[in-house]
């Protein structure tokens, strides 16, 4: 008999002794294990909580916080702001936003059930100021909350669903707030009598036949067997630091270098298929690099090597991103005027590539030839200046054209840039967690929720922010009520 | 215990009898099966082959019969024709074709191996004329052997490999020579004796522990228990026949919708999966439109909705047609002038976008803006008239102005037109055939080669004709011989 693994199970007949036992094992926590791990105990569930940090956070500690909400008409703080949202609207962008890659069963439920979501999120003791920031933020470096977070008023999006902002941002002074998030999660996740265990990690499923039935944990170096009576949940997060995963499965992601996650090995994609699970759309990841701030270079224009702008610039700067590492080369130009120029952050790792007095002059300092950089800015100007993008619907108001020398044009690299990344492809699961098998069936007493599935945030083209903390928390909470009402 | 299906192997306890038994059992018979069982039979083991179909071929019996083959100098049609191919240029060209998928290992051993196999193909009957044929061609009109058939003279390709034809076409006159290659092979195979089995559908592998040791063949709607002694070879195809597949594996292909095989439907890489295989780079396919046909159309150009280009034209057509489906909208356009307009063959079933005394004219009708599609082919002529392409380095002899009027816009509509495709992604599998698991050890008892695995052909970007039928014959060959090599 080969040894249990990430990559095969090991049979109950196997199993020596039980260390521990639970209704409902849970592993991972970051914001989809811990809401998993409230939703099964309010549901009456005895927990067990694994974490292989020595601390909850997981990448949804490394995040903003912010989710994505609307629906219903709107939350309380889009209505106050003007927003109506319609869940007919909300429900088509979600589904834009996942692109060919769209769970429409999950873009449906969850365009139902986000107001709901919003009323159980500040519920669990998460603040919201309740204002509304307008203009184009990555995240918020006051305490705001209601921000543009996505590709909404942008084409082709404001096209086929009415745009409203969606990102609500849990109240927290500078960016970062997803700490906190996580920290109330966890009040609430041990105050509800859930047994949390950190610096334990998952080394292979239990199963008895085709049912998952426990899990084995190795903490201080030796292997714990847990029995999990009605299911187990995976909760560990996606791939973006597993290269070997990255170069079998999304290996574009090595065109850029800067992986965001906390040891986001892929474990549990790995767990999910060594019991039969499905990893589907595992060619998907977000990028982003800082390119809309300071936020005047939110006014810029990107060219390619070719001198060829390539994409309406309003867009969510992930979108925009990932089109960037579509052309041909190893860099674009972010194109800015004196207008709209910001010394950029130290951390973007950008460069200026050329200045001049003229579209021409940056044009020659890029070696570019003669009738493409400064046509194709020609051509933006002459109809920016009447309000129109007739070549990618940029609209206003960051629709500026760029025509106050002296003129610069940034680099950013793939390589030496900041491009930062996290996968989003995973296991297929239900609207209600459970792992589903390649046929399509549920996988008895398997559930996962968050990074390690493919959810709401699909499709690396369509990525808006908030859209994975949303599916971490939503279904996250699907599974863990799932998973507690199994008999 | 549930049911064994493509997704669950039956444990050997559960096999009521077993209806027949071999050394080697392979599935499909298309060049892959065909080559591996033609291997495994010359090394004394004892085969059985199924097919599901009533006859030999698969998706390989619908191609051009193309081989890609070169390095060690060349083949002697190479050399005739004054082609040096060293192997260290042939094989960087593979690993370029592979681009971020390349598989390096089998890259190197094809790369060192593939004159040998040219003397196998021979040994077994193929025939070759041994003439080359200058020129853009997707398969040669003639019975010609020697074409051009990637991208090897094109950049970036050139700049990193020396070029030479390496596509290798059967003697046969017309299109569709991969019948003629299937039925010298299905010939050598029968003369060997192997034991033929069609209309015979696998449902199941069969395992012993972790090991493979047979297969459930559906024939006459019964269930029949095949073992095999030795190993299982897996030579299915790949999954364009499979919606659900590609919806949740390679949705892009939604974009086009002429899939070619002969029941490609992904069967063989479910059945590897369900033993415990891995499958790699399921996004990638390869696409190709018939754009380069009548040829002169070879020396058009193409523009996306923007009015922009986006490639040098003198790549492979496949690669230039994925490139068309990056481009935003549903659409893009093959501009032409009148000394380089044939009548499109209705098959490609493009259609007249536009016509027009100069190309401001054309514009117009496109309702483009003015100063888009008019300043590209300004740029281009102009470039193109001394014999450059500064913005994609496209080369002559294609490298031809296009300004003889009246001009033409031929539309290639994604929905509309022919696009064919084929699936790239599959199993994991290591130079001997060897099905890899997740961990990247060898599964005992299985093996697979062709479509059904990744292979040579690895990124849709970077196919070339002909590397798919090198690698279901190659690495078809060294499956075979390694699984009769099991004691």
């Amino acid at each position: 008999m080969t040894a249990a693994s990430l990559h095969r199970p090991l049979p109950v007949t196997a199993v020596p002794r039980w260390d521990d036992e639970a209704d409902v094992v849970v592993i991972g926590f970051g914001a989809a294990g811990a809401s998993a791990a409230i939703e099964a105990r309010e549901a009456g569930a005895d927990v067990l909580l694994y974490e292989r940090n020595s601390g909850s956070g997981g990448a949804s500690g490394l995040s903003g916080g912010e989710i994505y909400i609307g629906g219903g008409g709107g939350t309380e703080v889009q209505r106050a702001a003007g927003f109506d949202d319609p869940t007919e609207d909300f429900t088509a962008y979600l589904k834009m936003a996942g692109g060919p890659c769209a769970d429409d069963a999950k873009c449906e439920l969850y365009g139902r059930e986000a107001l709901s979501h919003w009323e159980w999120l500040k519920a669990q003791g998460i603040p919201y100021r309740g204002n509304y920031l307008p203009g184009k933020h990555i995240e918020p470096t006051g305490d705001d909350t209601l921000i543009w977070s996505g590709s909404e008023a942008a084409a082709p999006f404001c096209d086929a669903a009415k745009p409203a902002p969606r990102g609500h941002v849990i109240q927290f002074t500078g960016w970062g707030g997803g700490r906190k998030l996580v920290d109330i999660l966890e009040a609430r996740v041990r105050a509800l009598g859930v047994r949390v265990v950190v610096d334990a990690r998952a080394t292979a499923l239990i199963v008895e036949d085709t049912r998952v039935v426990g899990a084995v944990m190795r903490i201080d170096n030796r292997d714990h067997f847990i029995r999990a009576r009605r299911g187990v949940i995976l909760a560990t997060g996606g791939f973006a630091m597993n290269e070997a995963m990255r170069r079998k499965y999304c290996p574009l992601t090595f065109k850029i270098n800067d992986p965001i996650g906390d040891k986001d090995d892929g474990a549990g994609i790995h767990l999910g298929m060594s019991a039969g699970g499905d990893a589907v759309h595992m060619d998907q990841f977000l990028t982003t690099c800082p390119w809309t701030i300071p936020e005047p270079q939110a006014n810029g224009v990107f060219v390619n090597i070719a001198g060829q702008r390539f994409i309406n610039e309003d867009c969510y700067h992930g979108r925009v991103s990932r089109a960037m590492l579509d052309q041909p080369g190893d860099r674009v130009y972010l194109l800015l005027d004196s207008a709209h120029y910001s010394e950029p952050f130290a951390f973007a790792r950008t460069s200026i590539a050329a200045t001049g007095a003229d579209w021409e002059e940056v044009e020659r300092e890029l070696d570019m030839p003669e009738g493409t950089l400064a046509a194709t800015m020609a051509f933006y100007n002459d109809h920016a200046r009447r309000g129109a993008d007739p070549l990618f619907g940029k609209r206003t108001p960051i629709l500026t054209p760029l025509d106050q020398g002296p003129f610069i044009a940034l680099e950013l690299n793939f390589q030496s840039s900041y491009f930062s990344f996290f996968t989003l492809g995973g296991l297929s699961t239900s609207t209600d967690g459970e792992v589903l098998d390649r046929a399509g069936a549920a996988i008895p007493g398997l559930f996962a929720a968050g990074r390690c599935t493919h959810g709401l945030p699909a499709w690396g083209h369509g990525y808006s922010s908030g859209l994975s903390l949303a599916d971490c928390t939503f279904f996250g909470r699907r599974a863990g009520g799932r998973a507690a009402d199994v008999r």
